[in-house]
């Protein structure tokens, strides 16, 4: 029986920089994923295939440049689900190439089955040849999410389907509901609006993303609805019936029951912990099956960490990452540089959102007194020629100071445009870095020069009005 | 006849920032404009056109996307002028309205008409309908450049143009000579290849560029020759001749001659000085027309400044925006903040590319022991999104302090993903910051964690492999 330094459970994207990062540290590491391929949800039904979709519909219908061309410019008048899983399945296909070969380069023991515990140092690994145990010094429990199918849904995986089922369907629906607005349910929401797919997003709460600033999202919300998503806040699905011609009936607690070719449900992936037999060592998942950790990512068994999706918001492929890389380090002895503070935020709506630091309810909470700057991509020369009349950088900052507190960004390139400020964040500076430096011209970057202008402006008190 | 605190002639980059500079500091300013619409080369002919180009060519072309979908998902077969220019119109007459209401918010007088020098503070201004004199304590010579016409060159303006007359082509070239391999003639041929013009590029010089990391112009030249450009370096035209057929004839000094249907000559453009009768208050412009000043943008009278693409290299719309900027604060006694050593400069070629900080020969050049880290593009999982195989980002660093050096970045987004660095380099940043900082996944921003981590793994030396 095999004994190792550290045994991962699941190779998404925590328990990849796990392994990795234990590899690294010159520790003995094994590996265990129960799917017969490599990454977890994140590159075969979550991340990385929902972004491609997302490529691909932006490019086959044309919806970047409708602004500038009109819409006869679409490239395809039809667009089939090949059209779009072409790109998907390229790229599922060569990432997870790079991490077996990160796998096999660091020298880390890959076994295929269906891990539990049976003592706090023991695994049992279920494979269909038979059986194996092995143990270590340390486990992490990385192993993920998997969608929550409450039974009042009569799931058909053609119609009705969960958030891992929109990827195998045959065709595109001709019209869709879509039940939960986190970010899962966000993100298809816009995408097939912007296919032409007319969309219902159903979510419980008075908006989305509760955790995205504010004027952000109701920039989001605007825009999706011009896109051609229906949104209904405060609302609760009661039930769904399957009408004549394939239809299917829903049935909603304060509206009008609704029609719908097909029925997303994106509420509540539950951590996939069932077969783990937490029980065994005394570990209690809570009732969503997710695990409770402490700061540095420990369970209540203080060798055993869990780290990723499995131990909820936020639920991001670039979090969980970092958590795996933490626990590894704790368990070893070295300590963790990254900042958790500065951690971004990226949602891959249409448009893209992203954000790092606080935002403006927090800074107001915190009574710690703060400034705001806005630029409009439309303001900018590059948002003009993109055609994203739309986008937006907002920027948040002590009054007193001038530091950098906050960046939000809705628009194209929120995502990567966010690391500048998160940069001058990370080294504590003022938003006169922003006035001060020159930016490639044009470029959407100059937004944070325009932002910051503004905010200065807005600003009483004698400084010295720069352009 | 009136008396200003400053008046600037020209209304591109340079002279637009400088005008609205000075009008923040509560100074009477006019700006001069001997074109019919303001906004100079930038606008009109050059930055703004060109960039729209390229966006419909990238667009229009499919050219993005080629890697990913077969050529057979270019949009458009045959791609007009027209469709080409659609965008960039809109974009133009976008740019010049915002302009006009920035000079009309801050109170700039605007003149129309051409402006000479009649003693070190007074001007004459030659309009259609008469002339006009007026006064200043501040001059600022921002009139920019026109292309060179050297006489061994038959103009025609239909077959044989110069780089403001390919916007004015009624059709898409058939195949295109292009004389100059500098920052213009590289982004001309580059878009013209993109679209599936055959091109030949012809430069004096060994290389292309010679201000860029030569890596990183080896790449783009590799790319350049792949979607056909021929390049002929160290080479001259010795003579330009119509043949039948409207066929172009050039000879060359070492090579044969060659045929095409176009020619663009971009080579050299000049100052526009030649109507501000410098000789008349004794200010000698060198034999391009271009004036030459100190740090402070000050010619050899000490009142007059020169900003802008007429003091020549590098002649970028963002570097002559802070030139503006600087002339109209050191006039009026105030400093200047900008970093100039962290200027960054962005070719928007095909690839487009982007540096900041100094590249390899400089900092052998300065003795100073360096590292370097690679990461490319199509390592990271938003490169494979894209499609972009070929990019590539190049961190330099200091060999034993790890403090950041310099950036040099090939290929999609390069001019956005260059701010990162740019914002660690101004606080003094080692590369230590990418390695411990989570980025949004996927985007282009984690080639800078890749890199971080290939030059630390380049190193000797004592460290905790970090992931």
């Amino acid at each position: 029986m095999a004994h190792y330094d550290l045994l991962v459970i699941g190779t998404g994207p925590a328990g990849q920089k796990a392994a990795v990062q234990a590899a690294k540290l010159s520790k003995k590491v094994g590996i265990i994923e129960r799917k017969m391929v490599l990454g977890g949800v994140c590159i075969n039904t979550g991340t990385i295939p929902s972004k491609s979709l997302r490529e691909a519909v932006l490019y086959l219908s044309g919806f970047r440049q409708r602004n500038l061309y009109g819409a006869e410019y679409r490239l395809k008048k039809t667009i089939t689900i090949e059209d779009l899983a072409f790109r998907a399945n390229h790229v599922i296909k060569n990432e997870i190439r790079i991490v077996q070969e990160q796998m096999a380069r660091n020298q880390i023991d890959m076994f295929f089955g269906s891990a539990s515990f049976l003592d706090p140092h023991r695994l049992r690994i279920q494979r269909d040849r038979g059986e194996l145990e092995l143990t270590a010094d340390f486990i992490i429990i990385a192993v993920g999410t998997e969608p929550a199918r409450p039974s009042h849904i009569p799931f058909d995986d053609h119609t009705i389907i969960d958030t891992d089922g929109l990827l195998t369907l045959k065709r595109i629906p001709d019209s869709i509901v879509i039940v939960g607005g986190g970010v899962i349910g966000t993100e298809y929401a816009s995408l097939l609006a912007a296919l032409g797919v007319p969309v219902t997003l159903i979510d419980k709460r008075p908006r989305l993303l509760e955790f995205v600033d504010t004027e952000i999202i109701e920039a989001l919300q605007r825009q999706m609805q011009e896109i051609g998503v229906t949104l209904y806040h405060n609302e609760e699905v009661l039930a769904v019936t399957r009408g004549r011609n394939h239809s299917i009936h829903v049935s909603l607690r304060h509206n009008q029951p609704i029609h719908a070719s097909t029925l997303l449900y994106a509420i509540g992936r539950e951590g996939a912990t069932q077969s783990l037999n937490l029980e065994a060592i005394g570990l209690q998942p809570d009732t969503r099956g997710r695990v409770t950790v402490n700061e540095h990512l420990q369970t209540s068994i203080p060798h055993i960490y869990a780290a990723g999706d499995v131990i909820g918001f936020p639920a991001l492929a670039s979090t969980s990452m970092q958590q795996g890389r933490h626990a590894a380090c704790h368990a070893f002895g070295h300590s963790d540089r990254t900042d958790t503070s500065l951690l971004p935020y990226g949602i891959y709506a249409i448009p893209e959102i992203s954000m790092v630091g606080r935002n403006e309810e927090e800074l107001t909470q915190a009574a710690i007194p703060f400034g705001v700057g806005i630029a409009r991509y439309r303001e900018i020369a590059r948002g003009q020629l993109i055609g994203d009349e739309t986008g937006m950088l907002k920027l948040l900052f002590h009054r007193d100071t001038k530091h950098l507190l906050g960046v939000h960004v809705i628009g194209e390139g929120a995502t990567e445009l966010i690391h500048i400020g998160q940069a001058v964040m990370a080294f504590h500076g003022k938003i006169n870095y922003f006035i001060d430096t020159v930016f490639n011209y044009p470029t959407l970057a100059e937004c944070y020069k325009v932002a910051a202008l503004d905010g200065m402006n807005r600003m009483s008190g004698p400084w010295v009005p720069y352009i």
